[in-house]
């Protein structure tokens, strides 16, 4: 495999601490699979990962084209089995859990994730159709998905409502019932539909949220009258929907996945079955919109990542200047210089710690069967794509720097990498749209429960750590961290909802910290414990305590500071009216 | 002109800040001189800003070709006699401060800040021959490049040496004497030479640094054997020079701007004249350097004015959602939500921040008689040009996140603006660089002059902000902010220089918001003084004052985070081995 891709043997420990109970039979298994995906990721996707930037979708009369070496790559990585990975083995899956499924999807992600987007929306459709939908359904739907022969899109927002779905105007008008459920004729026009198009898949199964009018014909208000669709873009009886596809967008990176303006609707409507109940669709896309966003963070992760590898093999083989005081002799590796040590840092950082986030929310995924899980979970969403999204950005504004003007050509990829990255504090709901998510939904509206789980949660890290004498500052600065978080949450719930929420974005960037950190001290005693029983290395475990070193001492100190500013409920920004910016 | 581009009533009262003791009569030049650049900024170098990104320069065997537009743009900036904007009368220039002609590029570089950096360079270049040149090489080199008609270049950059100029090989050969002094022939390679060849200018310029061989023919090690010499694309004579263009970079921006590897002397060697002695390449360069390094702190923050402005527009014509709590009515425009509120108040506060610390530094350039001004210039230079490149940066980042997925597509100038300013913390020294000249050579080496000049200035403002009960807290937050700079670095001159110089760029990070918090409230005193006298508005000045407190209630208090982790003289990054990052 490619050596900037993620070492597998850095996904190994992930999952080894997050499946502590596996026996060690499946291991030999999970291990394949994850050295078979760095094999494919490494030989199908990585090889046209700037031709995908540079070639980008072309929209012609017959529809969208994509670069062939796209559908080669997808092809393989269906032959493979890797569509099916995460499902159940009645649906012809693999069986595999959440954290094993989203380790691969990292891999495939750090290789190119232009092209990881496709099977990702795919296998997310997929699972909404086979937790949902009617046996009928998933036989016809679902199982070409599982099996790569037919992509999956998820057709949420419109030009005129963007994040605001209760706003949408997609109409779905009953037209009678089949053997695939009640069947309706759609109208509307979807914006930023990833995979809305492409040549390499037989099919395309969008996922439409739309609203059934009611009696008087008019559109139900709010997103409670929203209701969920199948809209294939051919359909059973191999006639073309009536789906046209009204433009593509063009975008700074990410550019191998195609992202069009559909029209649903334009002669005699579209087609679709509605999934489940009417009115439910958007508690059931939220199913789809999770496990998309744990993937928004993987992603970045899996960027930042391989920008990370990139920059360090670079910071070893340039050699430039001199230590400080130095003017003769030969010039060191750049590695050398401390500065290019602290961008090193940051990103490993930054990139192990986005990881460890991600698939600490997938192993809460497997545990549907544990209240405190989902509870967790939901908390944690918003966090790992936010908090993956925005600093795995920095991390591959950092390997750009490693690089200097080299950074800036489009020569390396650590160019590529941060504009790819760039997206993905945007797509499956801005930074702002999770803050709102994570205070106001699920800290303020859901109750104390969620929080709870995540104090007690914390409290045991603190417990076990404490008796690590290596860890000694550490502990006291986590519980100090993770109090004021607490207090700063006792003081949200007793203000109107509106102030509570004038800060949500500062909340979400210090409670993002405080969670990172105690997931790095997780991560180091996962690492002792694997170096004593003879899994890692030694280095290893140095490289993970410096890391987690570098960010109690650097990183975790600003949460007081966000903090600080939440708590006041100051209304510096919800204060200021426009004519003060004109 | 365009409302996107810096509203002329900012760099007003920025310049009137600036020089207040400029006569009444002067202003009506200098308002009619920034309205007219304003003018041709919209109309000749705005205009072709998304083009030049598209059609990025190419190379022939004829040399290299720019977007024709660009041409045009620069004829017209040149027939209204802005190369010439900072020139003494005598040279035929308009004899403008610095402060008016860095607030003249600021407008042109937020317009088209690729095509804006040919003029810039040019007449960097022309400066340095004027400051170090013969009356002939002057008359020769320096004139033409006034008058808008010849373009220069710095060559310092080898691809083998990046920013560790003492290891250059460019090497020249002494050929004898002539009118326009001793003439030499020069080999080697230049890498990264931004116009190095183009086809709108009659003739180009090159500024070269090289080496003259010793009496053995080795080259002189380190920085003190370096000369500068003028190296012309045409000679005097008519013939081409001995330049070849061995290859253009492809960018991630800034693309209208030429960016090539210059190999000179592949044949007969290339012709090119001493510039005063040998040996004092390095000390004449950095006249051209240090003034570039603010020419990309303006264009930096220009880069923020512009993604501010777009945003801010965009905030108020994009309806979607409504306030917390609210599903019914109509959607509001997006600026009502808080969270919009702090992204474009975070861009005001950057980018006016950046601004105003780089216009301070031009009034500095202003006073070359004052020792004061001399050395608080060279010590807040690099502050100048990194600050401003990394918030402006982030600024331009959250121009994008305010348009949300639109903001990622090629539709929107806020995906180009974010680009072109990425490069802005690599060229003329990266962050690094910049953090090691600030900390190692201007606090460290120079002793404290500089650093005792800023505290003096600091000092008085807080003296006079304390008479304002409106700053309050704020002067006390800016004392303390500074007392801790102070400790800082007597505690930095204690200790072993490469122990001080580990961590120089989080020190330089401190140092830079404790600077700008000071030019913010400068700016408030300034801002106050102009309303008392009618010269602003009353919302001019509480959109200030707000600016002013974001920074200091949110930016300000990290300034002891960072300095904790410089003055505990950490080596959590500087001790890291190479093994514990594989």
């Amino acid at each position: 495999m490619d050596s900037s891709l993620i070492p597998p043997d850095e996904l190994k420990f992930l999952l080894r601490w997050l499946e502590a109970g596996r026996a060690d039979d499946d291991w030999d298994t999970i291990d394949a699979i994850l050295d078979l995906s760095a094999s494919i990721a490494s030989d199908a996707f990585l090889p046209h990962y700037k031709e995908s930037d540079r070639t980008e979708p072309t929209l012609t009369p017959t529809g969208v084209h994509i670069l062939p070496a796209i559908g080669a790559a997808l092809r393989e990585y269906a032959n493979a089995g890797f569509f099916a990975a995460g499902f159940d083995e009645q649906l012809g899956g693999l069986g595999l859990s959440a954290v094993v499924t989203y380790a691969i999807l990292a891999q495939f992600s750090a290789a190119n994730i232009a092209t990881a987007a496709y099977p990702m929306l795919t296998a997310a459709n997929a699972r909404l159709i086979a937790t949902f939908g009617s046996a009928a359904q998933i036989e016809q739907f679902a199982l070409p998905q599982i099996a790569g022969h037919w992509f999956g899109t998820m057709c949420l927002s419109e030009p005129q409502a963007g994040s605001s779905l209760g706003d949408i105007l997609t109409r779905a008008t009953a037209e009678g019932k089949d053997t695939l459920g009640e069947r309706f004729r759609l109208t509307g026009n979807k914006m930023w539909i990833s995979g809305g198009d492409q040549d390499v898949s037989d099919n395309i199964i969008h996922l439409v949220l739309a609203k059934i009018p009611q009696a008087d014909g008019s559109l139900p208000p709010g997103t409670k009258g929203i209701s969920l669709f199948i809209v294939p873009k051919v359909l059973p009886d191999g006639q073309r929907n009536d789906i046209a596809i009204a433009g593509l967008n063009h975008k700074m990176g990410y550019r191998g996945t195609s992202n069009c303006l559909l029209n649903f609707g334009e002669t005699i409507g579209a087609t679709g079955w509605l999934i489940g109940e009417p009115g439910k669709g958007i508690a059931q896309m939220f199913q789809m919109m999770n496990e998309a966003r744990i993937a928004v963070g993987v992603g970045a992760a899996a960027l930042g990542f391989r920008g990370h590898r990139i920059s360090l093999c670079y910071a070893q083989e340039r050699s430039q200047g001199r230590l400080a005081g130095g003017h003769t002799g030969l010039p060191v590796a750049i590695f050398e210089h401390p500065d290019i040590k602290w961008m090193l840092l940051a990103q490993k950082a930054y990139t192990e710690g986005a990881l460890g986030l991600c698939l600490y929310c997938a192993s809460l995924v497997d545990r549907p069967q544990e209240t405190d899980a989902g509870a967790l979970l939901s908390l944690l969403t918003p966090v790992a794509k936010t908090w993956s999204a925005e600093y795995c950005l920095k991390a591959n504004d950092l390997a750009i720097q490693i690089h200097g003007g080299y950074g800036y050509t489009r020569d390396f990829d650590v160019e590529q990498l941060y504009r790819d990255n760039r997206l993905n504090a945007i797509h499956e709901g801005t930074t702002g749209i999770q803050a709102a998510d994570l205070l106001g939904r699920k800290i303020l509206r859901d109750g104390p429960f969620a929080f709870d789980v995540a104090t007690t949660r914390v409290m045991a890290c603190v417990a076990e750590a404490s008796k690590n004498s290596r860890l000694a500052g550490r502990t006291e600065a986590l519980t100090d961290a993770w109090r004021s978080v607490v207090d700063t949450v006792n003081v949200l719930r007793s203000v109107e909802r509106q102030t509570a929420l004038d800060n949500a974005t500062m909340f979400l960037r210090a409670f993002g910290h405080t969670i990172v950190a105690w997931l790095w001290i997780e991560q180091i005693l996962a690492a002792e414990r694997a170096e004593s029983e003879g899994r890692v290395s030694a280095r290893f475990v140095h490289g993970k305590e410096r890391a987690c070193r570098y960010f109690f001492d650097c990183e975790l100190p600003k949460v007081r500071v966000w903090l600080a500013v939440v708590s006041a409920m100051t209304d510096v920004a919800s204060g200021a009216s426009i004519d003060e910016f004109c």
